[in-house]
This record gives C-alpha cells, structure tokens and sequence, in this order.
C-alpha cells in the first residue's frame, strides 16, 4: 500500500516520541513509512526525499527534531506536500526545537504541534487527509467522541474520591 | 463562491497582521471568509461556527489571537478541519500567545505558525487544500519560485554594496 | 449539602496536585464538588457545566490545567462566578501554563494562584466565601495564626542546629 | 459611601495602568477607593492599611506593582479580605511583577490578573463581591453581553474590507 | 559572643541550602545566629526582627527565600543594614525567586547573589564586614589563595586522565 | 578626599545609566572616583585596578556592564572589596547581563542588584560603608524616611483624582 | 583577488546588521565576498555554495540570518569550513536565531556569535585566519590595542564628568 | 608533540563533558592539552596561559565554564588565537552559561557552541585547523561521511519496527 503520510525523525533516538504519530496513523488506517533522515548528517537523503516525496504520493509530511531543528523546515523549503513539525525535548526544556520550528520566515510554513506532540502530529496528519474526504472527517469526529468518553469513564472514578465532609 | 478557508480572529484589531492571510489566499485564488469571534467574549458564536464549519464547507480555519490565546484550541476541540493558529504578539515578545496555541494537550492538535505569521499560515492553508489537488500543488511551486525569484533579484542589489577594497 | 465551590481538572491526572484545593476546602467545612471536564475533549460538558454553576450555588469555581490551559478562562467567560485558575506542570516548567491561565484579555478574568498552587486556590476561594461572612473571616484569621504556629515551632528545631563557634 | 474595594497601587507612576480598576469598579457603582502605598518604603503604613481594611468594611483589595512586586503579596500576609495581584510591566516583559505576585507560597494566595491587567482586576472584584449579591451577578452578565455586542459590531466592520476575490 | 551576622530562611526546609552560609561564617570565626522568619506567615516577627537588627548588633543579613521570594526585600525595607538575597530554587529554575529578589524597585537594595548561592552569601557578608578590618580582610585574601590551591591541585588530577595519543 | 568607593563601567556608553550610583554617593558626602575600564579590551587595567583597590582605601567597587558582563565577576575575583555589580540593558532585556553578573560560581560573590539599578547600588554602597558606622546608618535611616515622604506627597495628588461616583 | 571569507545572509534586509563583519574583514585587508542565499527560499543555491565553498579557496563562511534561522546550520553540514553564525534579532528579543543557530546537534558545530554581533564575526573569522599567519595575528593583536586605546581616550572624558562633592 | 589545541574548563568536575573535545581531536590525530583553570579562582594562571598561548603553538582554544561562565571571553580577551566557548550546564537549564559566553561585546569574539556541547567544540577545532590544511579537510569530510553512514545504518533498524497496518 502506497504511504500516504512519511514520518521523518531526526535520529532514531527519537523513535519513542514520534512512534506516538504512526500509532495514531495505523488506528485510522492510513498508511505511512517511517524513515530517520537528518537534515545536518544528511542533508542530501533529504533533499531526495523532499523533492520527491510529493511525486511519490506523500500527502502529508511529519518531522519531528530535537535542539537546532532544522529538520522541518528544510525540509519544507523543498516541498509543496504540508510538513509538520514536532519538537522534541532534550535541552532547555525544549524551548530550543519548539523556537527553531515554529519560527519560520515569510514563505515557508511548517505546521507545529506541541513539544513532543507527535501523537497531535498524528492526529493533524488526519485532519489533513481528510480534507474533501468525507469518510475520514467522520472517523475523525468518532475519535473525538472516544476521547470524551476517556474522560467521562475517568470522572467516574474521580467520583469515589471520598472525602469525610468536615460541618463543623 | 463557497469559501474554503475561514479566517478568524480574536479581535478586529488583530486584521493588520491577519489580512496577510486573507492575501495570500487572494492570490492562490481560493476562496474565504474572514470573521472576528472571542473564545472569551462570544464563546456561543465560537460554538456556531466551529460546529457548521465542516457543514458549510470550510475546509481549513486559520485562527490568530494574542496573550492566553485560546480560540485556536476551543475552535480545533469542536470541529474535525485543520485549524491553523496564528500567535500574535500583544505581550511578552508574543511568547504568551505561542505557548497558548502550540502547547495543546494530546487529542486536539492545533497546526501552529510563528509569532504573527499570518502570510505563512495562509500558505500553509493553501498546500492543506492542495491535497489531492496537483493543479493548486503547481501554483504554490511556482510561488516558491517567485520567492527564490525575489532573493535572486535582491542579491544582485547587493553585489552593488560596494567596498574599497583595501589590500594593506 | 449543596456543594459552593467547584473543582474542576482538565484531567484525572491532575488529581495528586488538585486535591490539595479540596483538603483545604474540608478543613474549612466549606462543601465542595470535584469533577473532570476538558476544554478540549467535552466542550460541551464545560458549556453546561460554567452556564449552570451560578444557579446550582456555586459560587467559587477553582479550575486547574496544563499545557496550554484554556478551562479556566473558556469557564470563566461563560459564568458570572469567578474562577481560580491552578497552572499544572507538565512542559517548560509550568510556564506554558501559566502563561495561557494569566494572560487573559481584557473583559474575562482569572484569578491565578502559583504553578501547581492548589492549595492555595482552596484558601483563596475560602476568602472569596468569606466576603460578607464574618464567621468564615475569623476561621480563616485562625488559620493563618496556624501557619504562623508551624513557622515558630520549626523555628525551635533550628535552633538545636549546633554549630561548634571557632573563635579564632 | 464607604468603599467596598481598596485599589493601591506601588507608586503613584502606576496611575495609568491601575485607573482601569477604577472606571470597571465605577461603571459597577461599587465605591472604591484609591491610594499609593510601597511595600518597601511605607512598610509601616502598609501594615496599617492590611491589618484594618477588613474592620473597615473593604470587602476586595486590588494591588498593582512592578518589578520585585511584593506589594499584593505583603498585603495578602496581614488580612483575610482577598486581594487581586496586577503586575505592572517596567522591565523584562513584565515577567519579574508576574513571577513576584503569582508564585506565592502555599498559604497565602494572591488573585493574579495579566500584566497591566487592572481592568480585569476590577471586573474580578466585582465577581467577588457578587458572590451572594444576584443584583451584581446580573449586572456582570449584562456587562459580559455588551462585550460580546462589540465584538458583533466591530464583525460588522470587518465585512467591510473588501477583497477583490481572484478566480484565477 | 553578640552575632554580628543573621541568616533568615523563608521556611526551615531551606536549611540545607542557607546552612553552606553558616559554615563559611564559622571558618572566618564570624559570631551569627539563624533564624527561619516568614514574611507572609509571620509578617509582625519578620518587622520585628528587622526593625531591631542593628540595634542588636547585627551587621550584615542574609536572607533566603523561594518562589515569590518577599524576605529579602521585605526586611531590607525595615533596616538600614545591608541585607544579602540567596534565590532558592523550588520551582521554574529559580527563576522566580531570582526576579522577586533581585529586581528591587530604586531605594531599597537587596545584594543578590546565584541561585541556591548560600555559600557565596556568607562571602559577601565576610567582606562586607571586612570593611575597615585589615585582619579580616586578610582572612579574605588567604581563603581566596585556597580556593586557587584546590584548582591546581584538582588541575594535577586531571592530568592524569590518559589518551593514547594517535599520530596517524 | 581619597575616594572610598570606585564606580566602574564597561563603557562610558554606560554613563547615563551608572551616574545614578554618583548621585546617591554625593547625596550621602561619601568620596568616590569614576572610571571606565573594560574586562574584555582592557584586561591589564582592570587587573591593575583591582589588585590595588583596597590598598587604595577603596571600601566598595560598584562595576556595571551590559550583555555578556564579566566585570563584575572578574574585578571580584582580584580583590577582598565587596563588589556590586549593576546589569545594564542593552540586549534579550537585560537578562543576559543580569545572569552573567549574579550567577557567580562558589567563591567569588558579586552583590548585584536590578537591572539598571545603579541608583540602588549607590545606596548599597553607603549602607556597607555605614557597617561600623552609627552617623552613616542614622543618615540612610533619615533617607529611607524621605522615600516614604515622597509616597505620602505623592499620595495626596493621587486623592485628588476624581471619580464622579456612579450610584447606580 | 579571490575573497577567503564568505558573508551569507538570509535576507538582504540583514544588509545593515551585516556589513558590520565586511567591515571589519575590509580593515584587516582580508578579501571577502557578500551574498543573500536562504536557506528556505533557495536551498539549491545553498547547497551548490555550500559544496563548492572549499574548492573556491573560501577558508570561513559567516552566515547570517532570523527567527528559526536554519541558514548557519544547513551550511555548515555541506562543507568542512568553519562556519560562524550570526543571529539576527527580528523577533522574541532574537533568542530564536540565537538557539536556532547555537543548539546544533553533535557533529555539525556553528561558532556562533552573539545576537545582532556581526562586527564580532568579523574579528572570528580574522582570527581563524591567522592560524598559522604570524603577520594577520600580529594585525589582530595591534587592533585589540586600538580598542584599548578607545577606552582609555573616553575615559579621559569621564573624568570630565564633574561633580560638586559635598562634605556634609 | 607540541599542543595544537588547548581544553580549558574551570572546574575538574566539567571534565565528563569536555573530554569530549579531547576524543575527537584525538579521532583526528590532533595534538592538545587539558587544564583546569578558573576566570575567578585563578585568574593570574588565565592570565599566564591565555598570554603565552599563541607563543607556545596553540592554535585554537577550548573553554568550558558553567554558570556566569567568564572564562572563554576572559581568555579571548589575551590572545588573538580564536577561542570556542562550551557553555556547561548546571542551573537554568544552561541558560546562564550560554548568554553569559556567546553575548560578548564587541571586539572580543568567542566562538560559542550548543549547551554541553563539547564534541562539537572538537570538530570545530579541527575545521580551523584545517583552514590552509587540505589533508586535514580531508579527515574532516570522511568524518562527516562516517556520521551519514551511522544514520543511515540505524535507518535500517528503523525499517525493523513493524506495524501491523490496519486496512479498515
């Protein structure tokens, strides 16, 4: 089945955050590969990549990088497919990746999520698809319910918190 | 003509850096509507429109709003279309807005641009649409071109800079 | 007994740090609620929930989040009670929430208390009560003259930490 | 009319920032008064003011201060009235007033408002104070609706900015 | 022996940072006592303290605090004795405490030294009180040389630390 | 008059900003000396100044420097002087000067105060020179009574701002 | 005369924060070249500047450039010639580009200057080149002197500042 | 064999970070040396050192330092060999140590890295030494290869995690 959604990590140290993205991608069955490609070690993998992920049928790019992260917008400036982009923490708090993706110039956006937000990759990657795809958008909306019903069900547990009301 | 891009911001003051989208859009052709709705103020209007968006044909949002920017998020929580957040900056460098908007839990992505990035956020609307849409995808190739086209010319005003060369 | 002040949490996670607010509240013997509602996930339960607080008699809401928080302020522009808002730590050392509780705009305010401050939202909603109830301003002086307490009897310990004075 | 909230301020140079409480508070028809009072260098009359506001039928203090802003904090420690923390920008963002009113340690709570929030400090008073009053709770709802009426009639403006939309 | 030195924690979980203060003291035979004084729970010990200090015969304060870190400040105000500030880290880096110690409004200097920088604290206070006393000041250049000799001898360690060097 | 203190400045660009700390030691008849030196570009001067201060007479050394400040620190190392160091603004708001002056490692305290805060230092400067001397103390003591004047003043003014009372 | 330094920036609205290098590099008599190249915008041209800057005789490259500055980084992955980045202030106080450019993952160094410290690059890159050119070190030596001189000449006017001591 | 590169940190407990620097000159057959030396401790050893450096043979210089880490500008200001600056963290995230290495004034460049990022330090080094060293330049593109190879390597790893894609 022809990926529709490339996943892209900076190293592969990065796998336990952005795995949250595919796990997400598989539960609404869209498929997608998984590649590490970094845009400093690598560059010209990822020009490659870049310029041909739209060719190959890539709808939607996730990239998820960690301090000076450049991984995103490199990778955008190259592409007309969406990119988005996960900061990954592992230095000052993360302020660093979230700062280097977000803050693109003028011409080239790179959607951005949460810091190790990868599972909100997953998710807007979705959304994405789901554009003119009626289908998906329903899917989506069902997910939304799931959601509501975690927090519903965890209320009620919430619920047996028992506290001896002191009246005086 | 069907808007498929709503855009929608917190406040009217906001238009200066939020009609850079609207031109954007413009220039791509596509089609859009442009509102001012609070998360705070008129929470049953966010509600309406965040609800009907789908429905009407809003294919992506993009939402910008300043300090604890809220209505990127509440929009996104209540409709399954991509919502585009732009932070802008009313106080502290803007850093408020951006982790307002970026910093969302997991469940409910918002696709984040920089500090009053409304052009990007435009575009990033526009490659959205171009899912599916080869047609759209030339246009916004040929608008990195015209980018690149921009940098080519400006360099030859540079290489005027002159500089007396001294050679000791 | 009809509960006057509401604890709201964005997620059951945050319970170990929300309860603080509750305990104070039972020492106090001010009857209470506790419940998990997302701004994100059950929009529609917070619309319910902030639309009837005030004609179900509550008259403190207390609303702790993380991440980019937006329950406290989405609740608080929807009742006319005032609403405490607890910043939880998860990311960027509280900061992100913080700063999406505070800064709110003009028209829709929050009253924050410090990152992970719960037990103080519990006595700041305890003074709130006490607004034209004398009773509860003295339990609330007696109080503080318990905190005071802890302070001097601590005090006493450090005093038993023996530092052998060189003279020289 | 004896005044039910006590707005001070560190300096009298926060006057133009701290009027805001003032005109919210005065549209209310809640008397108020006003005074400028240092935590640093009238420790004494500080004192006095905290320990006899309560006797005094103040019901809500509101603090404003910048920098190193001990002001609402040092209040907050000799009275059970609540008091509403502004912090006033005058370096670094804001960000030192914010973090020397907010992050109060547990025990005594300090309701803060956004950086030069002192027209939401004002309408958070009048919240308290309508805790058990539902002539104000009213009056707060109407005032929220005309909020909302400007947003409506500024939306209207905003449908005025003409696009010349391009179909290519 | 009257103490010339007093060293002032917000809370007595501060002990194992303040106490590096003390132990520097005692190795210069500086006579101190130490005290935990809070200035939001016991505000009235906290003027007492202050107000009385010099009379006491105390010369220098050192004066920890966390979070919205008050004490330094608060006491300064009431003294004309120079009053030294140690940020305790308990939340956001120390950042907090850092801002509200250090960004004193003009009139009232607080001498602020690093993050749980105690032992810096009892320097200062050294120095400060080798003002016109040629014996301490002396103490002050011979400790200073044995801060060096620990370098040099800690600098003969590491050039132990082996690499086989390779030529090629 | 052999100065007793000695104003240091990285830059006399810096004037504007450390001739607050002149003011103050002129107001308090204490002799001081002006002079700028810089750690970076004149480092055998700064050695110079600092190794001779205290032979000099020089009680206290007031150092102020902007960005990436050493100063300070560096002057402190070379000397048994108490050092003040003032962060001057002149990038990232002042925050790299401030942390670059106060957070000093163990050994080599910098009593440093606010961010631009020259005036402070001056009087710091005066209550460090006032250790041992009751004339001096009773003269800062009468100062800080003349800060409080000014708020009382000051205060009279702020009465006058009128508020037509609203009475519903 | 083929230039040794290369000056990239990402824009040439950079132009006046950068000629401060070419300055600099233009006193030293090093012969350098100026281009705009973006790093998004133009990243084919990137690449071909990059790969081809060594065998061009190009022995530095100082690269400039704003926000999520990527620039620097991507240059230094395509060329084993030191690369000295410049952050360009243009947003959030320009701590963007500062960690854009200076968090750069293990294996692809920047040498990285402070915010807006074009004229800084400069020096650097005269430095490097003086690796093993007695002659240009010798230059850099006497151009330290002359910043000396500088200090030592506006101190003369300090000195200038007068103040009527008072003596009591 | 004369040192070409000397490691400098300013405390021997830096040294599980900067014997980084000290392996990869090592992998490139680099020779060097490694002190302990510390701005304020020692600041006549950094006096001697950073003077007779470039007479010695040193090249390029390696300083790490925490906190107000003023060692690398200390000894930047003594020599004209360049000198990289490793900020070391150990409070505020490194925060302190970045700004108070990279924000030097002008005239005084130091080459600054990522936050404990001493590996990088190393190669930095040896791409100045290679500047007019093209076996050297060599080394360091094989380098740059062997860092694509360990990608591309843990890629293949990469390819082994397995999803079962679910097809609806």
């Amino acid at each position: 089945m022809t990926p529709k959604v490339s996943i892209i990590m900076g190293s592969t140290s990065d796998l336990p955050v952005m795995e949250k993205a595919a796990e997400v991608l598989n539960n609404f069955c869209i498929p997608f590969e998984m590649n590490a490609l970094s845009a400093h070690r690598t560059p010209a993998e990822v020009e490659d990549f870049a310029k041909n992920a739209a060719e190959r049928g890539i709808e939607v790019i996730i990239a998820g990088a960690g301090m000076a992260a450049h991984l995103p917008g490199v990778i955008a400036a190259m592409t007309p497919v969406p990119v988005i982009g996960v900061p990954i923490k592992s230095s000052v708090e993360g302020m660093d990746a979230l700062l280097a993706i977000v803050q693109m110039p003028p011409g080239i956006p790179v959607a951005t999520v949460a810091i190790n937000g990868a599972m909100n990759a997953g998710i807007l990657a979705a959304q994405i698809l789901a554009v003119g795809d009626a289908e998906l958008k329903k899917k989506i909306l069902s997910y939304k319910e799931s959601l509501k019903k975690k927090i519903v069900d965890a209320n009620k547990e919430l619920a047996q918190v028992k506290y001896t009301y002191k009246t005086n």
